[in-house]
């Protein structure tokens, strides 16, 4: 052993021991002819006095940043304490000291503010990695990987490891292939998830599974995503959708419980796919503030709930709202006093591309009790004063109304709500509010193909009491204007999305489990018997000798990290992330093969 | 929930409680009126009475073999008990029932010894993990996850994940590659191991790493070979080899603690490499039994270590023996009354082709104090009294001798020894001994390219006092017959395997940590520095901003599993493995991709 303790153990306690330690030289401070260094490990930082009779050995071995070190010594009293680090009472006088290995200059500092751009730190990510601030993301999403395992060993939970040389059956997303060497002209594929092999696993009495586990999807990568990302994957069988949701905001609250010591006690709120969209125009709305949205005209087609139909704003001569398919408004607290400048910079942010709203309406709900609108020349105060009641303003807020296509529209009112929401300082970080999210479409209508698409995956359960409604019916769309009219656009998915702050963490669904209907959900998918048999006839295979009722779910093992860490970027909390490009700039990777393994895979480029 | 208990869970102390249940059907036995069903699910078994007022919902919805089956009823004391299981004692008093799905005849019996085939077991891989048999297979797997786990945890290490899509760099075994959409030309690999990425850890100063991994390699399988398969991975920074082998000795009595119950108190053995060749003819040595080997002519030539010149055996005339590179002996207790049968059939084993030798020469150590051998009219009694004294016989043993060239009788002998062992009971299954092999070569000698290569990996670090022969010679074999005379063939290894009961399940080593050191290993194994630096350019990277002294190890996961499981085959504790050509024959893959897909990833097949 190189050391008697760490960089992060001795107190006042300790004065006299005689310890060495070892770590990185993080700082070099000369005074005449003592040196002060200050040595870090992965536990913390102690305060090194080189004495006058070092100085020769000290210049004879000049060190430097980030060099490696171990000394021999004994801990005394620092002259001038440091408050701020748990070492901070001591410091070691050395006697001996070697120089384990040196360092070049880093390309930029091992400090929590660093001076190295998002490029040059992916490239010297073994530097990056001794700072501070990655360290604690690290150290973070180990906790968590830690209080999930106990909770769920302890709720009889199994790991048990599923294969990742598999097949490949694209169902949405691309798969990552692998061609086999064994079997020329053939490939195994990489997970998207476990999901069919889980499901196996329940078909096979296991009851309750888990793992924390690798998964990979080819996709062109948003901001993001990465290319393999981390799932929380767990399953049980002879459950109903209650006794998942209990199960598993058991587990988060567990791991705010571990990680955060948060005691998160109160039940976890629900709330339908359908009022999702209504209140907050979102299938993940934030719910740490209100300011839900109050639907002035036709309600969303897709819910199918009317609660408007226009009367508060038809009719007045504002050709705008009159022509608008959906008009959408928002009270924003506290903003009535917004000046011209300020409800303008509004009004430009909303017409950015990224939202593409034409304008802004705003009405200004004065202390004083009168209503001051952009479209005063409209609507009488009565009116707007009605205008804002309906989106819950009261006075000395500022109503916010959009008005557009649904779909564009309701997606913009959510970003402005979410947008105002920061600004006016409701979404805290350090407040943590939980949401499941339930009943989602069973199907979505892929426009391209005339035909639905699973919302969830292929296989999610219709709510029970929609079953005998996607037996009975023929899938087939006849009238592609009329999608909305055909029976499979109101089923329901018994699934549901657990959301913390306004991101998913989690999603899962009850599954089906009988040969039958699992067939007519591939066929509601546009697959032949033919196919569905060659894709997934093993788990058809399996539905028939005795599969248990069954379901799950599977959390985004990186992204919860990353909201717990407080963060928005899951890379930081993956040790050795990739790029936007799906490249590991450090290891240079993928790069090129040479011909024995071409030859060998007996595959070839096809380069366009 | 489908259910209040478990099948495992109720006793004779729940009588009269309202219970339900849901499980398999495992047997039906109808007396009369009444029918009995056994339940099964993951916790155990409980009887089910079916009285006489179900005989007809019986009758309309018969049950069978691996039905699913909830039913609600009164716990209540059995007429006839069974001591054998646990729930013995209850059965059910069923009043209601609902078959949640039924069940196809499966191709084979749920049950210890079931009768379907190995083919059959695979393709309905989800049936055969129903029987108790793989369950506690899996049971233990997890059991012994969990274990480890616990201990590093305990002992400051922390699970950091590396990625699977990295960088094709193949060393030795071959890689599994992933073309890569999105750089087109280019491919990943998966990572035979995380072996780079854990280092870079260390030089993070992340100090004590681990994770249980999927690893990837694409060879030939053996019988008992995965293309994908699991490791505990660990890696400790600031650590000498001792520290490595307290720590993971440690590991795996805490797992024999846990899994086994077994108190493995006393200090785990250790051997150099060249002992464990030259006394069990074997580095991976089953120390449960002694027969250690007596070489009775010169030592092994690699070993450099001689203790016999052959006086004991040569110049009797017997050819055999005069001509031999190689002669070995090895004393098989209490064996001196074998038959003239039992030695002709021990004789045939050793010429099977598996093991190759030419015959068997045999002394009889009988209780009289007289020896009788096959080679009697070359040998006096005093001769063959002084071979056997070498391979510490005593009255009543027998001596097997084999002679030949040296590798291949090294390898039959200890072959030998182990059957022998086997025959004579001294395999004990239940007996567990560990041993480290310490002080391995560094490198062997590639004869096709005339170069050296890595025994363990190119990371590996030569014992401290060896680096100096390592730097300051050039790898070059100018005499391709002479290559043991070069001084690269006496640098010993800082590495260690860890060996249980004649199986290696770990092995690791100090790493290198020095650029200058690490660039010379390249070079003596045929690197170019471009070839180097394109491959490893990063580690070498790493080493120059204060790369800290380092090793760690790997346990073969699946291999310790099966040999606490007690069972030879690593398959049966893999949920979902593959056979011998790579394939799941479950899900049927690898298999063909379609157009789409080559299009996308901007390959095509090149079929010989």
């Amino acid at each position: 052993m190189y050391r008697t303790h760490t960089c992060g153990e001795l107190r006042i306690g300790q004065v006299n021991d005689v310890v060495s330690l070892a770590g990185w030289v993080q700082t070099v401070r000369k005074f005449g002819a003592i040196t002060f260094v200050d040595l870090r490990d992965r536990y913390g930082i102690t305060q090194l006095l080189f004495g006058e009779d070092l100085n020769g050995a000290l210049d004879a071995n000049p060190l430097g940043r980030e060099f490696v070190l171990q000394i021999k010594g004994k801990v005394q009293e620092r002259s001038s304490k440091n408050a701020n680090i748990p070492t901070g009472e001591i410091e070691i006088n050395v006697n001996d000291f070697v120089i384990l290995n040196k360092s070049a200059v880093p390309p930029f500092t091992i400090q929590d503010d660093t001076d190295g751009g998002d490029d040059l730190r992916m490239k010297y990510r073994y530097l990056d990695l001794r700072r501070n601030a990655v360290k604690k993301n690290l150290e973070l999403r180990y906790a968590v990987n830690r209080s999930a395992r106990n909770y769920l060993h302890e709720n009889n939970f199994m790991d048990i490891e599923t294969p990742f040389l598999i097949k490949s059956t694209p169902e949405g997303a691309r798969d990552f292939v692998v061609p086999s060497r064994m079997n020329p002209g053939q490939f195994y594929a990489l997970p998207q998830s476990p999901q069919t092999f889980k499901q196996l696993l329940m078909v096979s009495g296991y009851d309750r599974y888990y793992q924390i586990v690798k998964c990979f999807r080819d996709e062109d990568l948003r901001a993001d995503r990465q290319p393999e990302f981390t799932q929380i994957d767990c399953e049980m069988a002879f459950v109903e959708q209650e006794d998942i949701l209990n199960m598993f905001e058991g587990l988060v609250k567990r791991v705010f419980k571990d990680v955060k010591n948060i005691d998160y006690t109160e039940q976890v709120e629900r709330m339908t796919w359908e009022d999702a969209m209504w209140q907050f125009g979102n299938d993940k709305p934030d719910i740490r503030f209100g300011m839900n949205l109050s639907n002035l005209k036709s309600a969303f087609s897709n819910g199918g709930k009317i609660t408007s139909t226009g009367e508060l704003i038809n009719g007045a001569g504002f050709g705008v709202f009159d022509n608008a398919e959906t008009v959408l408004a928002i009270a924003a607290p506290g903003c009535a006093e917004y000046t011209r400048k300020q409800t303008d910079e509004l009004t430009e942010w909303v017409k950015r591309p990224q939202i593409g709203m034409q304008g802004l309406v705003y009405i200004k709900c004065n202390a004083d009790g009168t209503y001051k609108s952009s479209v005063d020349k409209f609507y009488s105060e009565e009116k707007l004063k009605a205008i804002a009641d309906s989106a819950g303003a009261v006075a000395g807020d500022l109503v916010l109304i959009l008005a557009g296509r649904e779909e564009r529209t309701r997606k913009a009112i959510s970003d402005l709500r979410l947008e105002m929401g920061k600004r006016l300082g409701l979404r805290n970080a350090d407040e943590y509010k939980l949401l499941w999210v339930m009943d989602f479409p069973l199907f979505e209508y892929a426009e391209e193909d005339n035909r639905w698409v699973a919302r969830h995956h292929p296989f999610t359960s219709p709510k029970p009491d929609h079953i005998e409604v996607m037996i009975n019916n023929n899938p087939l769309i006849e009238n592609a204007d009329k999608y909305l009219e055909h029976p499979y656009s109101n089923i329901k998915a018994n699934a549901y999305d657990m959301v913390l702050n306004g991101n998913e963490i989690g999603g899962g669904s009850i599954r089906i489990y009988q040969r039958p209907l699992q067939e007519k959900m591939f066929a509601a998918l546009g697959m032949t018997e033919e196919e569905a048999l060659h894709k997934f006839g093993f788990l058809l295979g399996a539905f028939e000798y005795g599969a248990p009722p069954h379901g799950g779910i599977a959390f985004g093992f990186d992204r919860l990290c990353s909201i717990l860490g407080g963060s928005e970027s899951i890379r930081d909390f993956i040790a050795f992330p990739k790029n936007n490009s799906g490249r590991d700039v450090m290891l240079d990777a993928p790069s090129a093969i040479d011909d024995k393994q071409f030859d060998e895979l007996q595959i070839k480029l096809n380069l366009k």
